[in-house]
């Protein structure tokens, strides 16, 4: 665990979002990416060394949708940056932790990820993610 | 807007979730702070420039056990540290968020804070933190 890598939000639309963050932030998101197997379109936010990711559901069946459905907007995730994710994920399952993919998958932003139950977690939905090195 | 200062997480018992997030983090909190006026015990830990508030209800009335009595335990607000509070206050006004607190109050470790109404801002609750200079 080096640092927050990132937040991720869940919001309904993401234009409307973005122009909410920006005058938040006062400046405007610098990438827009769509996750297809994820069904996300998704928007990154640079904040000191950490950036804010907004989720939008791409259909229903997104687990964003879901998401938004159960609990509505608000904070999704929090993303951790690791050195080497299968060494961690072997650490974390042996503290106890529920490792939903134990072989990682790629997700936004050039990411090795996964992921931790928030049930094993205090509640919170925590990712795990290493930068693909080309 | 410099920086993410901190994420506050609610939690039902302090000394369990000290436990949890040193085993996630491979290193301990290193301070409890109790904030009696906000009806808290907190504690802290450093993860890269950011730290992770965990928060535990002092009583049944505090915003912290109304919190998890509604939505659980998880993430309660994202903290950005500001030079100036005031003028913050000013310009998000404006902007249309909603400030919870137009007259900073003293928040834990240190700070001036305030809040930003999560109905205004996507369903997160944002604090804004000006570190008090001595």
């Amino acid at each position: 665990m080096k640092k927050i890598e990132h937040i991720g939000i869940a919001v309904k639309n993401l234009e409307d979002s973005n122009n909410l963050f920006a005058k938040l932030f006062g400046k405007l998101h610098y990438k827009i990416e769509t996750v297809a197997s994820e069904g996300v379109n998704t928007s990154f936010f640079q904040v000191g060394e950490n950036k804010i990711e907004l989720l939008e559901a791409t259909s229903n069946e997104s687990t964003i949708a879901k998401f938004i459905a159960k609990k509505g907007e608000g904070v999704h995730h929090i993303a951790f940056a690791v050195d080497d994710i299968l060494s961690e994920i072997e650490r974390l399952k042996k503290e106890g932790f529920t490792v939903l993919d134990e072989s990682p998958k790629n997700g936004a932003d050039n990411k090795l990820v996964t992921f931790l139950h928030p049930k094993s977690s205090n509640g919170v939905l925590i990712e795990l993610c290493q930068e693909i090195k080309e």
